[in-house]
This record gives C-alpha cells, sequence and structure tokens, in this order.
C-alpha cells in the first residue's frame, strides 16, 4: 500500500462502508443507474440490478485528464481524414476482408452503395479514444510525475460508442456523496475525503444529444413528397439490457428546447419492414401505430448496433445497405466505421502516416498517446513482430481487429499463434503493453459478486463529436463530448462493466 | 362501454399496446420508478420492478381537479386549527386510547412530552386529501356534468403521506409517452390521443422540500454549544422497498440552490443511538461516521416512520418521545399526527363542527366534500348507525380509525360487527359508499401480475403543506403542494399501489 494513494493510507470500516453502500444502491435505483436482468423479462415486468461502481471516485492526474480532453478535437480531425481517405483507409484493413467478415461486409456494403451512387455529402460521428496511465519508469512511486506518468491510447472506437450515460450518471452519484458529506469519515485524514470541486461534471449526454440535433438541423426539410416531418433513427439491438445506457440520449433530444423527434427502431428485419427509400434516396420511417398517412422522412441515422459480425446476415445486410444508400445523415457512415478495426490504429503508428492527415504539431501530440503496435504481416513492421514474439512478447498484448475486449491475448502469444492459421494472422496486431505507474491507488469496487477492495487500474475515455462534408472543407463540428471512466482491479485484464468486469468511477483530479 | 369515456370506443391492438409497454418499461427503469424486491437484497446488490402504472392517462373533470386544487388551503387551515385544539382533538380521539394502541401511545408520548414542557412553538405539516368522484345520480351517464358529479373525499392523511415522487414521475412520463405521439395510434380518433397540454404537472417534489427547506430556515441558526450546523433529520422506516418514493424528497434539499444538509435516520434503536438532547432540548443528531467531534443540531424531524402500532414498543415510544420533545420543528408534531385518525373525519361531519374552525363559506366549501359518517358509539349518531345497520349497510363501508388501506370492511358489515367485542366498536366509524359515475372510463394498467383492461376508478390526492405557530396567529406557509392520481379497476375495492392494488395515473384533464 503506497503513501501516495489517495486512499491508499486509509480503510473505511465495515459499518462505513454499509452506510455508503446503502446510499449508493438507493442513488442508483432512482436514477436509474442500472442494467436489465433480461430472463425476467415479460411484456409487463422485468426486474433491473445495480452497474457496477467504485465506493470512491479514484484519483488520475488532472493535467492528463485536461489533456486527453484537449487533444479530442485532433483525434476528430484525424479520423474524418481518414473517413474522407478512403484509399488509405482500404490499403490499411485491406487484409481484413479475408480473416474478419464484419470487414468483409462493411467493404461491401460500401462499395454496393458507393456504386448505386452518394447522396448525402455531411456525415456525422461519435467517438471516444480510451487512455490508460503509462509509466517510463516502472519502478516510479509516483503517478503525479509528468516527467515519468503520461497518457497512452488504449483504443480508438468509431461506432456505436456506449457508456456515456453511465458515465454521467456516476459522475453525478460521486458528486452528490461528496457534497452530503458521506466520505467525512471520523477517522479519514483529510485528504482521503474527495471533494465535489475535485470531482469533473459530466455533459456527455446533452453532448451527444446536441451533436445529433445539429446533424438533423444540417438536413434540413423534408425533401420527399411522401413526408411532411424529419426525425432521428435510432438503430438499436433487440432484447438490449443496457437501455439505461441508450435511452437518456433519446430522452435529451426530445426534451431539448426544440425537441427533435427520435424514433427507435430495431436493427434487422424491422428496418426492412418499416423503412423505404424514395427514387431519390430518401429514408423514410413507416412506424405502425403513428397516424395519419405520412410516414417520416429520416434526417439523420444513429446506429447503437451493427457492430458485430453476426449481426450482418443476409437481413443484416440489406438493412445496412438501405441505411447507407439513402440520403439520411449517417453517425456515422460505413466508412467511419471501418475507421475502427484496430489495424487502423496500428497503421497511424507507422512512421510519416499521421502527417498524411495533421500538421507536424498536431501529429506530434497524437503519437505522444501511441504504444509500439506492429502488424502480422509479411512487412517490414511484420517481420520485427515476429522477432518479439521470438524472443520475448511478455510486455506485449495480441489483439484481433475487432471491436470491444474479449478478443485479446494477454499471455502465451506464441503459442496461441502456433495454433492460429497462419492465414488468420494478419487479424491480429501486436500492441505494446501499457505500463501502469507502480503506486496504483486502492479503492472499493462493488458489483452484483461482491464488494472487494484491491489495488486499481482505471481507463478514461474521452468522447468526442462531429459534423464534416466528405470534400475538404473545414468540420462543421467538431467537440470533446465528455468523458467516461472505468476502474478495475490490477489483477484483471478485460475492462467490460456491463460484463461483469470493472466499474463505472470519477476520475478525483489532483 | 360508454361512447362518453374517453378510452372507451377504442383498444389499441396488441401490437400497439407491446410498443407502449416497451417504452413504458424503459422510461420506468431510467427514471428510477421502481420497487426493491426486498428478498433479493445484500449489502451489494438489489433487484427492483417497476411500480404499477396506467397504460393511458385517465380522463377527469378538470374543473373538480382546480376545486381540489384550490381548496386545499382551507384543508390545511382546517387541520392546522385542529392541531391548536387539543381539547375538540382529545374529545374526537378519546374512545380510540382504549381501542388502538396506537392511538394511546401517541396520546401518551404527547402528555408526557407536555408535561416536560414544550420548547418550539413551530409546527409543519404535510398533508393529502383523497378524493373520488361521486355522482347524485347513479343513472348519469355523464361524469363531465356538474350539476351530477362531484368531488367527494375518501380520507384525509395527516402523516407520512407518500407517494409523490411516484406521482411526479408518472406524470412526466405520461407526458413524455404524449409529446413524442406514442399515442397517436393510425385507427384512434383525434380525441383518444391524450394531448401533453391537457396533463397537469406536478411538482410536489420540489414543493414537499420546499416547505421542508422553510421549516429549516424557521428553525435558525444552532443554539446548542455542541453544533455548528443544522440538518432535517429523515426518519424512515428500516428496511424499506419504496425508497424511490422517500428518497426524491432528499435529494431535492441537499440539490436546492441553498443546499440543505439531510440525513436519515431509521425509526427505534437508532435514535435512541445516535441522537441526544441538550439540557435546553436541542435535538443533536451524531452520525457514526461523520468527521469532527461536532454534532449537528437537527433543524426539523421528517416523519415517514412511526404510523403503525408495532413500532411503538418501549424502544420506539421512547425515541418518538425524545423527538416530540426536543427543540427541532417537527414535521408533523404529535396532536397533527393524531388528527389523521378517521374519528377525527367523522367528527368533522357532526353539525356545528367545521363552523368551530372555518368561516361559514369556507366551511360549507369543505362539507360539500364530505359524505355521511357514523360512529359507532352510544351518541346519537351512533344509535343512527345502528339503525342502518339493522336496515341496509350496503350503501357503507366501515373503515376502522388506522391509516391507509387493508382496514376496511366493505361487505358483510353487521357479520363482522357481530364477531367483533362491542368494546371495540368505536374504533371504526360507518362511511357512507361514494358512488361512483356510472360511465366509467376504461383503461389498461400493468402490474407484475399482467396487463389488463376494464372499467377504472381513480382517486386523487391533493397534497397540502403548513407551517404555523401553535398560538392564533396567521400560517407561516400555507400551499397546495401538488397532486397524487391512482387509478384502479371498478370492482377492486382496496386502492394500494405499492402492495399491487390500482397503479399510479395521471388525470387526463377534460
Amino acid at each position: 500500500m503506497s503513501s501516495q494513494s489517495s486512499q491508499g493510507g486509509f480503510l473505511p470500516s465495515e459499518e462505513q462502508v454499509l452506510a455508503l453502500l446503502s446510499q449508493i444502491q438507493d442513488w442508483q435505483i432512482n436514477h436509474g443507474f442500472l442494467l436489465k436482468l433480461l430472463e425476467s423479462e415479460t411484456e409487463h415486468d422485468v426486474l433491473s440490478y445495480p452497474v457496477g461502481v467504485s465506493l470512491y471516485p479514484t484519483p488520475f492526474p488532472k493535467s492528463l485528464f485536461n489533456r486527453a480532453m484537449d487533444i479530442q478535437s485532433i483525434y476528430n480531425e484525424l479520423y474524418v481524414a481518414i473517413a474522407r481517405d478512403e484509399t488509405w483507409l482500404y490499403d490499411a484493413t485491406k487484409e481484413l476482408i479475408h480473416t474478419e467478415s464484419l470487414a468483409n461486409a462493411l467493404w461491401g456494403i460500401h462499395e454496393q452503395s458507393k456504386a448505386a451512387g452518394a447522396v448525402q455529402e455531411i456525415s456525422a460521428a461519435i467517438f471516444r479514444s480510451d487512455y490508460m496511465l503509462h509509466t517510463t519508469n516502472t519502478k516510479s512511486p509516483d503517478p503525479l510525475d509528468e516527467s515519468e506518468t503520461t497518457l497512452k491510447q488504449v483504443e480508438f472506437n468509431t461506432f456505436s460508442c456506449a457508456g456515456a450515460s453511465h458515465a454521467k450518471r456516476v459522475a453525478d452519484m460521486h458528486r452528490y456523496m461528496a457534497r452530503t458529506g458521506a466520505y467525512n469519515f471520523k477517522d479519514a485524514p483529510e485528504h482521503h475525503r474527495p471533494r465535489a470541486s475535485s470531482l469533473p461534471r459530466n455533459d456527455n449526454v446533452e453532448s451527444l444529444a446536441s451533436l445529433l440535433a445539429t446533424a438533423h438541423a444540417a438536413y434540413g426539410a423534408p425533401k420527399s413528397q411522401a413526408s411532411k416531418q424529419t426525425a432521428v433513427l435510432y438503430i438499436v439491438q433487440p432484447y438490449n439490457f443496457n437501455v439505461a445506457d441508450e435511452r437518456p440520449i433519446e430522452y435529451a433530444l426530445w426534451e431539448r428546447e426544440e425537441s427533435v423527434p427520435t424514433y427507435r427502431l430495431d436493427w434487422g428485419e424491422d428496418i426492412i419492414q418499416y423503412t423505404t427509400l424514395t427514387e431519390t434516396k430518401e429514408l423514410l420511417f413507416h412506424p405502425p401505430w403513428l397516424a395519419g398517412p405520412d410516414p417520416v422522412e429520416v434526417s439523420v441515422v444513429y446506429m447503437r448496433a451493427g457492430y458485430e459480425a453476426h449481426e450482418y446476415n443476409h437481413i443484416g445486410w440489406q438493412a445496412r445497405l438501405r441505411l447507407e444508400q439513402s440520403s439520411a445523415i449517417k453517425c456515422p457512415s460505413i466508412l467511419s466505421h471501418i475507421s475502427t478495426f484496430k489495424k487502423v490504429q496500428q497503421a497511424l503508428t507507422a512512421p510519416g502516416a499521421l502527417e498524411r492527415f495533421l500538421s507536424p504539431d498536431k501529429a506530434a501530440l497524437i503519437r505522444k498517446t501511441f504504444v509500439m503496435m506492429y502488424p502480422l504481416d509479411q512487412s517490414a513492421e511484420g517481420l520485427r513482430a515476429r522477432k518479439i514474439l521470438h524472443d520475448d512478447s511478455s510486455n506485449y498484448i495480441l489483439k484481433r481487429s475487432l471491436e470491444g475486449g474479449g478478443n485479446n491475448i494477454y499471455d502465451g502469444i506464441p503459442d496461441f499463434l502456433a495454433s492460429t492459421p497462419p492465414g488468420a494472422w494478419p487479424s491480429y496486431i501486436l500492441m505494446e503493453r501499457i505500463k501502469t505507474p507502480a503506486s496504483m491507488p486502492r479503492n472499493i469496487l462493488i458489483s452484483r459478486t461482491g464488494v472487494e477492495e484491491g489495488l486499481t487500474v482505471s481507463e478514461l475515455g474521452i468522447l468526442g463529436t462531429c459534423l464534416w462534408k466528405q470534400t475538404k472543407e473545414p468540420l462543421l463540428h467538431n467537440t470533446c463530448a465528455g468523458w467516461t471512466f472505468k476502474t478495475k482491479f490490477a489483477d484483471v485484464d478485460e475492462m467490460s462493466v456491463v460484463k461483469g468486469y470493472g466499474c463505472f468511477d470519477t476520475p478525483l483530479l489532483e
């Protein structure tokens, strides 16, 4: 236990923990900070359980938090430039077409859609760049010493970014706890009592809604003869247990001063059944329950589905193609979606890659967040990867070029590859492990399985929103849109709160 | 099915109902419109399920809704006058002392507290007056015809009034549904689509918090040497599954522009353990977790426990006595609590009783909301009750003088009384049945047990808040504080949503 970690020198008593747990539980119920217990669902009832959270906010260096927020607009600029550069994006990801059926589907849909002719020059996107703290001195005891501690990017997400609503709720919850003095334990030293003023606010839900509202306005009046109304179409996975993360964006759109009509539609068959394309490619939504003969013309398609390979059966493919072909503004369009593959993240580490898209100053700021990454192909970089595998891969992680966790190999990489057909190797990238500063903060994490105390590692996600034309004009909208923050025990590799690894948390900025 | 009832002429299809149910379920989860499944509770986890709600808002005459809101300040005035008139209150309830242990405890605690000397001349209270629609013409098909339809009071609650938070949530939910066009079914006629503008807003949580904040301010600075801070003490029942109704008032107090510190304390042993009285009767709260040696001086005691006889064991009695004796402002004080017995409601129907407390004009407005009520004692009115029982009691309900539902006899009153010792009869009052207008609205009610359609009856509760000095000055605060609205099937006698009878609803004012 390090004396530098903020909760390091103090552990609350069992009675004190129980008092906090009771407050947290009631706050979570009252604010819908919950997940559906899907197996309990009937048409008229469902049970919900609390999302995993940390008992305390977890210390995080304020200067690095601010830097991550500051550079998000550069990351937005970078990934917009990538979406505008189909040639580069194709080169970076083309090997995946043969090894990942999702990449095959996305490029296939893009080609079909392009052949039909693009009818909407505006695109929108919600990005999330995930970071962890990294030390250049593994023996360093001081995570606040910037000469030794820095931010390194874990991954960059361009599609269906989740967690914003939960991240806002946890920030509100820890702030409430701090304001009410819930942490002011008698025997806790002053610096172990988080002040509300050290906890950042999080307006991410409002920011995401604001992007979609801006895109909705940019679309303008209905163009088809058939429709008198435009609306955002929110595409979701059916039977999702995470409605408490999805729905707040929809509520925020309806509740804006100028209300933005927003309708949900399940991925797949329902898209085929309840939408049509006009001759001039307007996407019309025909909700089965709505009054009047007029369909709704879709201004913006917001995607929270379609990120898993199995969703692209024949119907899923046709559904995505219809959305992509339409004149609706896509959030995001398919080229942005493709830029989420980890092959893109790795390709950007190649010499000169960033400078293709950014000024040298901006490229330098972005490059500072990179760790070493290698492809597993026949290139010079690929051969370097093979040498690492041969010598010592213990400082590396093998990542498959798919979204989210669950596809990473942390140990025994050579054995894993030996059992994998060499033809599938290009799906993977070899990524240098991020080295957590030695003096990790302790915290108490709450989950369905229990309340545990230990050393923790946090992941900071920064949300970015942008709107742009596919031509080379300046971006129409480019902002940092808030953050997510997740904490897990140091000895756990995975980070996925809704799957039970780690929990939502608030950075205590110091 | 009557053509006058607003949803009467139209039933949505199963597909349409399912679309609404899905929206309602997600809204309830996201907004904490839930109850704890207590048996699932551990220190780190708990399941919650949705509170019962109606699919649609239910029509209610706008003029009668407004009248109920308008006369609430008179009802507040009346019940403050009763709390100031101990003699009258004692006469009205003294027979209960021998038959109801709760009445015995409350009067006993009052006497002990009075003997010790009153040290706080200010009292606060939150009242709720419950009404149903009543017709003077049981064959009338028109609930909107005021010559035939009027408001009759079911009961008047002066203690621990619940339901405000749920009532606010259901109003927000139905308004959201109406605004988003969720009810605009293709085949529903225009007048079956509730407009948001016909649904009253409900600021009841903010109003209740506002009363407590006003009382907190009226208490002033800490008086004891030991304390530097004052706070509201919120007394609750332990292991309550209804935290989503209780907590929002606490959150609203903390979140006011001028934050009002509010701490929860369980009824019983915890009051004995964590509070003390100073020599000058300041009530000090010593939260076990708080930093610093200074206890908190309690400005206001807000009671959401202590309404059941079993709570007054030796410890419960001592706990309530300590609160009552203290210089904290009680919400409510014990005389107001005693005025919640149905014997008081019945005693007010006696000739001249209202005029003891109110001007003739105001008394007339209140009396219009009364049905006939009789005691079961040896008075002239009691003898009249016996004659009714002998002739035909089918138009009457027998109510025990306790809070809430579950104690009423709807059928077989003579048989019930025959099996009850005559000494216990004075606990009961005989109350004329409220006659629901014949043309009842249809609705679809959602509960854990299913989704059912049928004829419904609603109960409108009007919340009132007041602050006063025990002397005869004008009230310091006297407002109507919002509403609750519950709907059940016409063939169900009980109304208790959290127990599974009926559901929360919004009046559709027309």
